[in-house]
């Protein structure tokens, strides 16, 4: 025990991430990884060029990237304003806040509202574990519900706990939408409900899988101080290596979460990136329509399984559970790792398996891996 | 008032970036950056040609970056220890944690040791603003002492707060080490004291200089369990533009940091350069030399002034002081205004006005400035 250490974090475990990037290289027998919702698209070859070439002509290696962030924010708040067919200027730069990666504005919030025995927190599992982890970093409670069959939050439960939690109370609830790992994007109750909370309280809408969902609560966000709607260059916009996520928000929460952030938080190579990406955003997301339509072969593949209970999805993963009757998690964790021996790494929930949609080729392949894994699992029965 | 922010954020003020970067264009009449201890030098044209290849051809940006930093890590082991002429294997990779800059570092110690009131930190003024700006962030309490007129700590003073502290007690003392903005290396009287420090308290010291002052504590890391050394590629190495910083000490404070930092908090962009530029530091440290030569020449130039007391420096960096007997900070702000009108920016501090070394034309027009300058505030006395 090292005696300078906050006692509560010799608890914690790390977040341990997705297994075939530890160790700085690829899992030899792992050739499609589909467990971490990335994109099966690279840029463009052309694209790849001009950031190279982007890099080599404006970028000054030695010196500190800007940290305002201007041509960048004005970019987000163009295609923010565009994508969800609002006025021009609806959306400011003022608005936007710019992270590296969605995760340095999670935990920006969070130390903006709970630090110091201030507030709770309250999420509904499933949902993204990063809340709930960085939140215990922080030495921050964290209240949790549940969801019904159909992954709608529990909201009645969330309700009673918002009005009994007081040491400290609930401050901030985070909901991502469509969640992760479920794909379910939320439903006209589960929106009232957020209508319906106190001003005194924040509210995180992380649409990190809009792109694919095309639903989003931005067109309210003009009525609601209190809410904070979160983005990603890392899932459709497919740069995911360079680390770029967005906050949007009333120009004085987004002036709390410019203070709270360290002030060059964001490589000059990452805002170029992002900035092409925006420019080049009609080619990029040509993708968007390929992956959903995946996305239904693979629901439609996956649902000849009796094995496997599969649920509709509005992002660009499918999440499956499994039918087997007393051993639900144990033939999930088998088949998962029979998948992976075979090539293909998916990501294991207590209670499903989330399945990123690939290209046409990774989910032949994995599909076809599945047919040979699930036999295998069928003496668990 | 936003209900749901702390309330002690309110009084803070962000961190202001150096003004010729803020908007993300130069402010015109600014030629010359002096402002912010940058290299003067980009990496060699050949070293951004390579860079720009290895992110063609071996980075996929669509995938999440190495979250484990493996080469990395191991990269920087061997240049610590080939740089502190220890063993090699002396400092092994499981000691050595990288952020994006130091201040994702910093920040990390901080919430590792000190949140919910469990610490306080200590720092000598003048010294690196940002740890007290990310403190105060995180509602953690901040005591400071003084230096002495060669700027060595005050650690009759800093002791006697550690002895009395006690609401929270100091948990964490920060040096850095050559200091900034003054310049001075710490004093034997000064490395007795930090070793009587007790196990109880972290002491880090940040060696964000060393390539050019080459003292350093890390051959006493593997005797001392309490001791953190951050070292960054924003200076020597040139990689400003990328935010790569580093962590050494004993394997049980880098697991802990580990545990409490973002899982993907550097993009794979920024690690290709890091690795790059130490498999090139021959070539790059190369400039080491010429850096200080011109160091030199400038702390020349400037004693030539009897306005201004000029300090020695082991850093890439010289700090000035005035002479003026009753109007001195009004004498520096009117005297960095002055230059920064001819094109030249400063970093003004309460206190002193501190000047980065330059190439040799930028620290020549900068002198020419200074010159013409000092004449115009003449009318002060």
């Amino acid at each position: 025990m090292l005696p300078f250490i906050r006692s509560d974090l010799a608890q914690l475990t790390a977040y341990t991430p997705h297994p075939s990037s530890t160790d700085g290289k690829p899992i030899e027998s792992v050739i499609d990884r589909l467990d971490t919702n990335e994109s099966p698209y690279d840029l463009p070859r052309e694209l790849k060029q001009k950031l190279a070439w982007i890099y080599q002509e404006t970028i000054e290696t030695n010196r500190y990237p800007d940290a305002g962030h201007a041509v960048l924010k004005a970019a987000i708040a163009e295609y923010i304003n565009e994508s969800a067919n609002l006025t021009q200027g609806a959306i400011a730069p003022a608005q936007i806040s710019v992270g590296n990666g969605s995760d340095e504005l999670i935990r920006s919030l969070l130390i903006a509202t709970c630090l110091g025995g201030e507030g709770s927190i309250l999420v509904a599992n499933p949902t993204f574990s990063m809340y709930g982890i960085l939140a215990h970093t922080l030495g921050i409670p964290v209240v949790t519900v549940g969801r019904n069959s159909e992954f709608e939050i529990d909201w009645v439960a969330a309700q009673a706990a918002i009005e009994t939690t007081d040491n400290p109370p609930i401050r901030v609830v985070f909901i991502v939408h469509p969640n992760s790992p479920t794909g379910n994007t939320l439903t006209n109750a589960e929106l009232e409900w957020i209508r319906s909370l106190p001003e005194e309280i924040l509210v995180v809408i992380d649409e990190a899988y809009f792109e694919f969902s095309q639903t989003s609560v931005v067109g309210e966000l003009l009525q609601k101080p209190n809410w904070v709607v979160l983005r990603t260059f890392s899932k459709a916009f497919r740069l995911a290596a360079l680390r770029v996520g967005y906050a949007i928000a009333s120009p004085e929460i987004t002036a709390v979460l410019e203070k709270v952030r360290l002030p060059y938080n964001l490589p000059s190579f990452s805002q170029a990136a992002a900035i092409l990406a925006l420019q080049q955003r009609d080619l990029l997301l040509q993708s968007i329509s390929l992956v959903c339509a995946e996305r239904t072969k693979l629901i439609q593949a996956l649902s000849q399984y009796s094995a496997l209970k599969v649920n509709y999805s509005a992002a660009n993963f499918v999440y499956v559970q499994s039918n087997h009757p007393t051993q639900a998690n144990k033939f999930l964790a088998t088949l998962a790792q029979q998948i992976r021996s075979r090539g293909t790494t998916l990501r294991l929930l207590s209670g499903g398996l989330r399945i990123t949609v690939g290209s046409p080729e990774e989910n032949a392949r994995t599909l076809a891996r599945l047919e040979s894994a699930v036999k295998s699992c069928e003496s668990l029965s």
